[in-house]
C-alpha cells in the first residue's frame, strides 16, 4: 500500500532538487518546506488570492496554513499595485514568514498602457516570472513586447460568457498562439466550463500554453452557474486531472473558492481535499 | 466526461428506491434529500458522532449541513443514554428538522448486562437497528442473546494497539465470527492501521461482518500515530475504497475526526472531499 506513495515521493522530490517540474516557482524556500508536495500530489496546488477577498494577510496565510497549501497568487487588495517598495518589503516578508510563496501576481485587469507597465513593474517587485493578466485586445502587441523585455510571463484569463473580451480559454488561444511563447493562459476551469468549453480537449489542444489554473468547480455547465465546492457541481475533475498529467502540465493548479466568501475555509478544506483525493489515485 | 456521473446517478436512484444497498438506512426521509447520494457517492458517508465532542445538536448539526453530510451515528453525550421518552424525542426531533438520518447509535461501551440492557433499549427508543458498541469479552453471549431478541445489530468498535479487549479488527472478527450474523465489526480504520492491520486484507476477510465504518486517517501506522486530515496522514484510501467496493460493502463510510476537536469543521471538510475525490474516481 505504501510502495508507490513511497516511489512517488522519490520522483517528486527529485522533481523539485533537478527544478524541471515546477518552473514557475521561484522561492527556495518553499520547495523544500512544501509537506504535500513530500507527500506526493499529482500535481502542485496553490491558492488564488481573490479567494482572500474578504481577509487580510495575516488571516490569509492562517487559512493556507489550515489547508496545507503553500503556494499563492497575489492580489492587490493584499498588495495595492503600485506600493511604494517599504510597503512591498513587508507584506512579502509577512509571507515568507507563513512559508507562503507567492508564485504569480494576478488576475491584473489591464486597459491602458499605464496599467500594462504597472503590472510588470508590480511583478518585478514582488518577485514572480507570472502574471495572470487581462489585457484589452488593442494592449496585446505592448503586454508582449513587455514581456519579452522582462522575461514575465503572461496568464491570460477566461472570465466566463459574460466577458466581452475573454469568455473562455479559445478567446485567448486565437489571440497569443502566434505570440513570443511568454504569452499563454491562466484557464478559469469554472468559468470555461460554463462558456461551454470541453475541459480536457481545451487543456490538450492549449497545452503549449498553458501556465497557471485556476480550479474550481460550478453547479451548472451554463452561464448562470454558481461557484460551488469541488466535487459538488458538474466538472469532471477525474478528466481534468489526468487530462493535466497525460499533457504534461508543468504549473500551478489554484484553487479559486468564490462561495461564502465571508467563511470560506470550509469550503476551501472540501474543495483541496477533493482535489487531492483525485489526484492521489492517479500518482 | 458526464455519462459516467449520470449513470452512477441512475443506478444510486434505483438501489435506494429499490431499498437494497443501505440496509442501515431506515429514515426515509433522508434517502430522497441526500443530495450527494443523488450526485453519485459511490459509497454512503456519515459522520461518526464523537468527531462532535464538544458540540451541542444544533452546531452539530450545522457543521454536516455545511459539509453537505446527512448520516450521523449518535454518540450519548448528543442524548444520554438514559433519556426518557420526552428527551428522545424533542432531540431526534431536532435532527429530523435538520434532514439528518441517525442510523446507530454508539460507540457504546458495555461492561456489565445493565449496560448492554440499555445500549439496546437506547437503541430502540432511538429507533435505529444497529448498535456500534465495545461489550466486554464475558458480555458477548448475552450481547448476542439480545441482538436475536431484538434484531438490532451489533457492530463491534477496535480502538487501537493501547485497548485490552479490541485493538484491531481480528479480535473482534475471532470473537464473532461463529455466532448469530447480527453481531459484526464497525471497522475503525485508523485504529486498525495503528495495530498494525492491513486494511485491505481486513476488509476482504471479514466483509461478511463489516457493519460500519470509521474513516479517518492517522500520522503513522503504528501505537502512537496520530489524528490527521484524511490525505495526508499514511492510510491508502485509494486502496481502501477500492477494497470496499470490490467486497461489496453496503454500510455507512463515517468519518470520524478527531484533530483539532474544539474547531474540527475545517479538517472534516477536508477530510470529507479527500474521500469524495477518491471516491468519485472509481464511481
Amino acid at each position: 500500500m505504501e510502495q508507490s506513495r513511497r516511489s512517488f515521493l522519490q520522483k517528486t522530490a527529485l522533481g523539485v532538487a533537478a527544478g524541471v517540474s515546477m518552473p514557475f516557482i521561484n522561492n527556495a524556500a518553499t520547495q523544500s518546506n512544501n509537506f504535500f508536495a513530500k507527500q506526493g500530489d499529482l500535481l502542485p496546488v496553490g491558492i488564488a488570492g481573490y479567494t482572500f477577498n474578504k481577509f487580510d494577510v495575516e488571516k490569509s496565510i492562517a487559512m493556507m496554513k489550515r489547508i496545507g497549501v503553500q503556494n499563492l497568487s497575489l492580489k492587490e487588495f493584499h498588495l495595492p499595485i503600485n506600493s511604494n517598495e517599504e510597503k512591498v518589503k513587508s507584506v512579502m516578508a509577512q509571507f515568507a514568514a507563513g512559508n507562503i510563496n507567492v508564485y504569480a501576481v494576478g488576475v491584473i485587469y489591464m486597459r491602458t498602457k499605464q496599467a500594462v507597465d504597472d503590472a510588470f513593474a508590480y511583478a518585478k517587485k514582488v518577485g514572480v516570472k507570472l502574471i495572470v493578466g487581462v489585457p484589452g485586445y488593442d494592449l496585446l502587441d505592448y503586454t508582449e513586447q513587455k514581456a519579452k523585455e522582462t522575461d514575465i510571463r503572461v496568464a491570460i484569463h477566461n472570465h466566463g460568457p459574460e466577458d466581452a473580451l475573454y469568455p473562455g480559454p479559445q478567446q485567448v488561444y486565437e489571440r497569443i498562439k502566434d505570440r513570443d511563447s511568454r504569452m499563454g493562459l491562466c484557464l478559469d476551469i469554472g468559468h470555461a466550463q460554463r462558456a461551454g468549453t470541453d475541459l480536457v480537449k481545451a487543456i490538450k489542444e492549449y497545452r503549449g500554453r498553458l501556465y497557471d489554473l485556476h480550479i474550481k468547480d460550478v453547479s451548472l455547465a451554463q452561464r448562470d452557474g454558481k461557484a460551488i465546492e469541488i466535487g459538488r457541481g458538474v466538472i469532471d475533475f477525474n478528466a481534468v486531472v489526468k487530462a493535466l498529467k497525460k499533457n504534461n502540465y508543468k504549473g500551478m493548479c489554484s484553487i479559486e473558492f468564490e462561495k461564502d466568501m465571508s467563511d470560506p475555509l470550509p469550503g476551501m478544506a472540501e474543495s483541496i481535499g477533493y482535489f487531492r483525493g483525485v489526484m492521489s489515485t492517479l500518482s
